[in-house]
């Protein structure tokens, strides 16, 4: 396959928002055209934050069931469990032993989660070790990374370089693939969307209760009959993310000519969603249908995932001296 | 089976002293008699110290080799290599999650390490997390364990009373097995016999180059014909370790009654090193001829091992919610 090996680990934190499609999970998709890529759903990075057990079970299932209902392609993206590869954690101890302890301690992420009062458990201190072993198991080449993960991916690329200089040409050194300009979906109260905040709009919400949400979206009190900027109206920005070129052109249209209240815009803008998401929301009904589908669609991307992680496994261990 | 089951994990350090195996290999091999014994040689600890590849895979096949010649009973204990049941490094990334990072700072052993020079990698740090797996992998009831591995044992047991408070009654306990009174070998010099001293002799040693190392024991300088005392003698006290209680009582008057060099003490523990370690020699030589057959017996020491690891994970994974 032409492109590049492209790895990506998914959260499993609950229910998607639109934040989380348009900033995420549209540019990963949109990655797997003309690549080879493996995306995970990370379970056992999950268990650093020590979650209930049904609702880690759950939410690993339902993003399953979300990223195969907005596009992911399982006949050409690898899909699968973190914890059905346990191949990767033998990688992990292998790794650590390459790993330089001030290394883990002079990550940022780690720092912040005990500045937010987490407890300092030995997964959370562990965690880019990893990550490491995600990543190196699978021969990635390219992984998509925020600005938060940018530190993780250079440990990474550091343990691969030590891995290499004392053992021989063996793992390949990933390059990160900064996501710069990702777009911030302004919530429901014009800050950032974000869960932490209570202003998310869901993706496969439908009919009374989410129509009332958007008509709550913040705007500013320009009256009706005025002119309005539709470059500083959340509704405008939300609307973007969805509508062809020529419908934001009209909607924009509507904006500057005044006479339009923002109840009509906040209309405007729930029709596009819900034509936007239907599709999606369609397929998810199917796939709840079809539980055994989906655990279908995961063991066979771990079986494939496995075929790669085991020859990379049988180099290592021949490597270091443990076969 | 009658017994506890009982854990060990054996170093792979190079060629064994007589100091190794009268310290350590037969107090473990005389447990063997009514216990449920799992004893596996810790290739994975043994990579915390970066070994040379070829080095570690040589030790790891000897230790085996020599453990089997000393008399270890693979019928009945079930002896495998760590790093073919590569399930324990799953249990250790869900041991991690539970593991404060503040217990694992605390181990001495990891701060002995660093200020001997020792370069702080996170193989080292994490060790007792690894070591706890290793032992609650098993359901270990009883494991023996020197002064210096006492605090680990505790932090396995703090360990998996976290797990079950957390999840329920899943994992058992283990006590520690304290080895208070480990007889202290003394070496060529008096000291006790220790690789890093360089005072060693060999178990499978033979002939002439052996028998010139018997000749250098350090003794007083009592002259030939005046009475010595066997107990504050070297040569003595290697001759006790091997010899009847009958054969004891007439050295011992050999030395009481003087006219006696050490020189015949000297040969008289000689010759009682030979005849001792003899068989054990013989049925080494016999296994390095076959190599395929340790091979086996490794390999079916892993099968069983890996019957009761799987059962323990399933059980594991079920509780926090990975399956």
């Amino acid at each position: 396959m032409a492109g590049k090996r492209i790895l990506s680990g998914v959260q499993s934190s609950g229910t998607l928002h639109i934040g989380n499609y348009f900033g995420m999970m549209r540019p990963s998709l949109s990655l797997q055209e003309g690549n080879d890529c493996y995306y995970f759903i990370a379970n056992y990075h999950a268990l650093t934050q020590l979650p209930d057990p049904a609702l880690l079970r759950q939410r690993t299932f339902d993003v399953a069931v979300d990223f195969l209902a907005c596009g992911l392609n399982p006949d050409t993206t690898v899909f699968f469990r973190q914890s059905d590869v346990t191949e990767v954690q033998e990688l992990t101890w292998i790794l650590s032993c390459l790993t330089p302890v001030g290394l883990l301690e002079r990550c940022h992420s780690y720092k912040d989660k005990l500045a937010r009062g987490m407890e300092a458990n030995h997964g959370l201190f562990a965690y880019p070790v990893l990550m490491a072993a995600d990543i190196l198991l699978y021969n990635s080449q390219l992984v998509p990374v925020g600005k938060d993960q940018k530190q993780h991916l250079e440990v990474t690329r550091d343990i691969a370089i030590r891995f290499n200089n004392r053992y021989g040409d063996i793992l390949t050194v990933p390059e990160a693939m900064i996501q710069e300009d990702v777009a911030v979906i302004p919530g429901l109260d014009g800050q950032k969307m974000s869960k932490s905040y209570d202003n998310t709009i869901e993706i496969f919400g439908e009919g009374k209760p989410i129509r009332q949400k958007f008509m709550k979206i913040i705007t500013d009190s320009t009256p009706m009959e005025e002119p309005k900027n539709p470059d500083t109206c959340n509704v405008f920005a939300l609307y973007k993310l969805m509508a062809t070129p020529e419908e934001q052109a009209e909607l924009r249209q509507r904006y500057l000519a005044g006479n339009m209240g923002y109840g009509h815009a906040k209309q405007a803008l729930f029709d596009k969603y819900s034509e936007f998401f239907a599709p999606m929301r369609e397929r998810r009904k199917q796939l709840l249908e079809k539980p055994q589908l989906v655990e279908d669609v995961l063991q066979d991307g771990a079986a494939r995932a496995r075929k790669v992680a085991q020859q990379t496994l049988q180099r290592v261990r021949q490597a270091v001296g443990l076969a």
